[in-house]
């Protein structure tokens, strides 16, 4: 239970805010959360598709939207969400004040459709908050400092508004609400004995995000681990507790394969008989990363011979392909030729322990091997191991990897081993 | 053609910003209006009925809407119209920046739902018309001024932004742009050779909003009079000049009739048996005036006899019914009873020219006697004759007297007989 006058951030994404049966559910979590003592600060996402449906009108007008008058369009959605929750939560004897992100003092850069915050001011919710009211935030929104128009976050924007928030106003625990019931060993669609994991780590999470889990948007996860925000991952149809996602300590057990994640929406770039001199690969990827374009495996293979010359293979998102090809086309000759492959998937394993234990690269390359899978490019860090394979494969690949593992029946966690971290709100 | 650098402020109804194509259409009249020299700010509505399902959601969460978060709701519609015109624009050369009630400077009152509006701060405006840009501002909504919420307008609020906005920023004209060609001598639905009519004052077109002309909102039109703001209504889907309105000059011909009006969402309170005191009736239109309830035509009968009691009877629109009796209701024990009366209708006939012809009314009473229709109520200004029958008797006394004033085909009115007020812009 939260401390009286805890400040609480609790966040409500699109499926959980779809229609009005949903609306009045989350409404219900809010007040409930509020009657338990929290000063309540809520931040919800567009219902359902509805931002999907802004984009297509979006479309309809013009093939190259422009990316000011998108953010002003594709801001309407997080509003309508906050301004009918709040109706809600009125009727239901609360006060509820609904702000937009400008009100809620979301400073961002000018970097509009992918915004990043500069700033929170969080004068007014705390004035609000000091009236008794709850108070809920549209999220995905920001204003430039600058200009004073409105910006947008990007996709899975709205749980870093929420991190955000429940930094500066040190909330107690930012608890995301979606459709799932937390983070999972792999994804249950795949993999059906996948386990709900009580604990992770921000490391492990933020590894997890990358890789391809959906459940946390990763830019959140980095500015959580950033501020030491604790973040509970839950579902908003259940009232059991889900994921608590912490900072690692001392006393946390850290299996060596926390989870299985996975992506099959990757696209591979091969730049071909790259120009062999010094500077080409640092044009390349900062051109790459001017057009906001998220690299995320590279190889290069090394020439054989005289004269040879390299070639340079990335993956990006398979919606940046086209971006990420215009860039390299646009940096003249610097190649023979630029291939694409449009068929890629990706499996890793994450976990913290694997700091510490060598050797398990090379039983996931025998896992995959065991299933026949060829592995077209390998990444890893101290907690994750990533490779690249065909995208048909994926689902073969993670079943494999979680069993090979013992994800699903043993490896049992404890469910908070510091007893410090238990969720604070349960309504 | 407007002189080079002139003002124009053009706004665009929901019919005309229904979807893409009309978008479209509506930035290509914006476009030429700025290629023809004027500096251009457009207030656009919301797209077609979607201000209706806007309010139809709040409706699904609850039943009586918070009226604050109702705004921040309904605002949200305007804001897409234009974020979408402005793309439009952006897509045919010419750089559009869309602005929202509050960035537009639309400063108002709290009164959410049917705010005021009590400034106009165009700093932002004219600073980006001096960068070259065309400046679309979400109609019907502004921010008050204490609490810095967003408020709206009331129904039919985008017309007193664009008036409001042409007299801040001394525009030659405001172009209202709507689906139909101008204001006519009679609804042409009901009246098949109804005339357009080339000019209106001022005072007839405020008596014609007040008696049922949907074209212009009556409170827009007393904001242009109030400030001198030339009013252009005209149609969005033809190129023809509309109708023109502006103040009454020497030598503007006066017919005696200009126009009959109509109106049947009407409906009829009858306070019964009113306690004889002083004050009562103060009470009573006091406390329907705090509840913002519009009451249009009263009558008391004459009590007859020792100790009898007067009835008090008066008209609102039918979307207002409820909430009168329900603050009649409130005042207590007043009366002996409340009656209500939904199927109301009232028929009008304006003309400036009926300030020095006497007679007129005895005219009305007469063409209405023909057609067998009983006049129930009836309510007077200098340049209005104003009679409430029968709602279903309408339609057969909007055409006895428009064919009685010989409106259709005779009365030809010159196109403006001071050649002062032509259209400043026809793209």
């Amino acid at each position: 239970m939260p401390e009286r006058d805890d400040i609480v951030v609790m966040k409500f994404g699109g499926t959980s805010v779809a229609g009005p049966a949903e609306i009045k559910r989350a409404a219900g979590r809010i007040v409930a959360a509020r009657e338990a003592g929290a000063r309540v600060v809520a931040v919800l996402s567009a219902r359902g598709k509805s931002t999907d449906e802004l984009v297509s009108y979006a479309y309809e007008i013009s093939d190259h939207p422009d990316p000011r008058e998108m953010d002003m369009l594709l801001s309407t959605g997080e509003r309508i969400s906050c301004a009918l929750a709040s109706m809600a939560i009125n009727d239901m004897g609360h006060k509820a004040v609904s702000l937009t992100g400008s009100q809620a003092g979301i400073v961002t850069d000018s970097s509009h459709t992918k915004a990043r915050i500069v700033d929170v001011r969080a004068d007014r919710i705390k004035e609000t908050l000091s009236q008794e009211a709850i108070v809920l935030v549209a999220g995905f929104q920001g204003v430039s400092t600058d200009s004073r128009d409105v910006t947008t976050l990007g996709r899975g924007g709205s749980d870093t508004t929420a991190v955000a928030l429940a930094a500066a106003l040190g909330a107690s625990v930012c608890e995301i609400y979606t459709d799932v019931a937390g983070v999972f060993t792999a994804d249950p669609r795949i993999v059906p004995d996948a386990r709900k994991l009580a604990v992770v780590s921000f490391d492990e999470m933020q590894e997890m995000s990358a890789s391809g889990a959906k459940i946390l948007q990763l830019r959140s996860v980095e500015y959580a681990r950033n501020h030491g925000v604790p973040i509970h991952c839950r579902s908003s149809f259940e009232d059991l507790p889900g994921t608590l996602v912490l900072p690692e300590s001392e006393t946390m057990e850290r299996p060596i394969v926390t989870a299985v994640t996975h992506s099959d929406d990757e696209s591979r770039v091969t730049v071909v008989g790259v120009r062999d001199e010094p500077g080409v690969a640092g044009r390349i990827f900062g051109a790459l990363a001017d057009a906001n374009v998220n690299v995320d495996v590279i190889i290069q293979n090394e020439p054989i011979g005289e004269g040879a010359l390299a070639d340079l293979s990335f993956t990006v998102s398979r919606e940046d392909l086209t971006t990420a090809t215009g860039v390299i086309d646009g940096l003249g000759d610097i190649s023979n030729s630029v291939r694409t492959d449009e068929r890629i998937g990706k499996v890793s394993i994450v976990g913290a322990g694997m700091r510490s234990h060598p050797g398990v690269a090379a039983r996931v390359f025998e896992v995959l091997g065991e299933q026949r899978i060829n592995i077209e490019m390998i990444s890893t860090s101290p907690i994750k191991i990533s490779c690249v394979i065909a995208a048909d494969q994926v689902p073969d690949a993670v079943r494999a990897l979680h069993a090979a593992f013992e994800l699903g029946a043993d490896a049992v966690r404890p469910e908070d081993p510091t007893g410090e971290h238990r969720p604070t709100v349960s309504p």
